[in-house]
């Protein structure tokens, strides 16, 4: 690659990411405001607003007590991530699951699901779940994009088929999106990360799955 | 894959996609209020907001008047599409660009560029877009996440060396984010989409660039 044409004239804050992060987060807590969150927890909070740049869809958020611990944990033991659409997938990484023995998986994609959802007239969405249930053990489940992929998971977790360690769920939009997500803040057997309404989306998911590997990375 | 756990007990609303595109819309529709658009122009703009459920960045969003015309026209003459992340390329798919002949490219995790930053003490976004400025001729430039990726191809194409036929630039954050969206706005040489303010996000970047290539589908 011809390198004619660099450009030095970017100020520091510009080009280095660990400064555009440190600034991002001092404003955030600025304009924030108040807040009750501990430090794990506002890690968590920061990120999604980070993502979005919307404190409504950050202060809609709402964090299960064990949800930080059962995530950090999963990781840790390597236990699966599984990710509903690709765009978890490639914004998260597999990288910073492997390292901890695990794995990011997504099913959508995959061609038996796509040919079962087709012969059951259902979505892809829905099946990926069954198979991502009957496949992996545990594991985090980070939703953001399929409303029935959350319903399905939820069904799945209630009939005693999936039990993930935590449940990262924000898919966003007008149909089941709300509803999906007022539904699994009632579940009592996994510890979720969600939020109220019908924003949400696959980069807020990626930012508190990201925001949980972090966790999981540093040494305490 | 064993079949006992389907579920049939979901509303046809809730698993037809058509339907739910169908009645998001007209939602959308009905509480984004007036508005002056044509059809091809409204077709952009309740796709980002479909993806962002964000009537307020909907509102936000400038169409240049020339973007829908060069983007349908770059995708029918299979020219290249390229994306700032990874989480762009796989929400968007390639094949929607691969039957026209065309491609989505993505360099940011490319090894050269990933050196090449690293010996120049900058971003794999800048040294993504001045690869791809190298390596394509026109096609249009979709970047959702990287300021300094939009930054670095404005310049790029007030030095003459880049020549997009389309610019979908929606960056989302708190530095140089709006900055570099304000800078993109007033652009003469390149059609484009961007939007006001921090808000944006690789969401919201391929509902955009998704829009486009539906209406380059379009017979007419």
């Amino acid at each position: 690659m011809n390198t004619d044409n660099f450009n030095t004239d970017f100020t520091p804050l510009t080009v280095e990411p660990n400064r555009i992060y440190d600034y991002s987060f001092e404003t955030i807590l600025e304009e924030y405001g108040p807040h009750d969150y501990n430090d794990d927890e506002w890690s968590i909070i920061r990120r999604i607003v980070h993502a979005s740049a919307d404190f409504e869809l950050g202060k809609s958020v709402i964090l299960h007590p064990d949800a930080i611990r059962a995530g950090v944990e999963s990781i840790r033991a390597g236990r699966p991530v599984i990710a509903d659409v690709q765009m978890i997938q490639s914004g998260s990484g597999r990288k910073r699951f492997q390292k901890h023995g695990g794995d990011l998986f997504c099913h959508i994609a995959d061609e038996d699901v796509s040919k079962m959802a087709k012969e059951h007239n259902t979505t892809r969405a829905i099946i990926s779940m069954q198979k991502a249930a009957r496949l992996h053990e545990g594991g985090i489940y980070a939703i953001g994009n399929a409303p029935t992929a959350l319903l399905e998971l939820i069904r799945l977790i209630r009939e005693g088929i999936a039990k993930p360690d935590l449940i990262i769920g924000m898919p966003v939009g007008f149909v089941s999106a709300a509803e999906s997500k007022e539904e699994l803040a009632k579940v009592t057997e996994v510890p979720f990360i969600t939020n109220v309404g019908r924003k949400g989306g696959s980069t807020v998911t990626v930012a508190a799955l990201n925001a949980i590997s972090i966790l999981a990375d540093r040494q305490d």
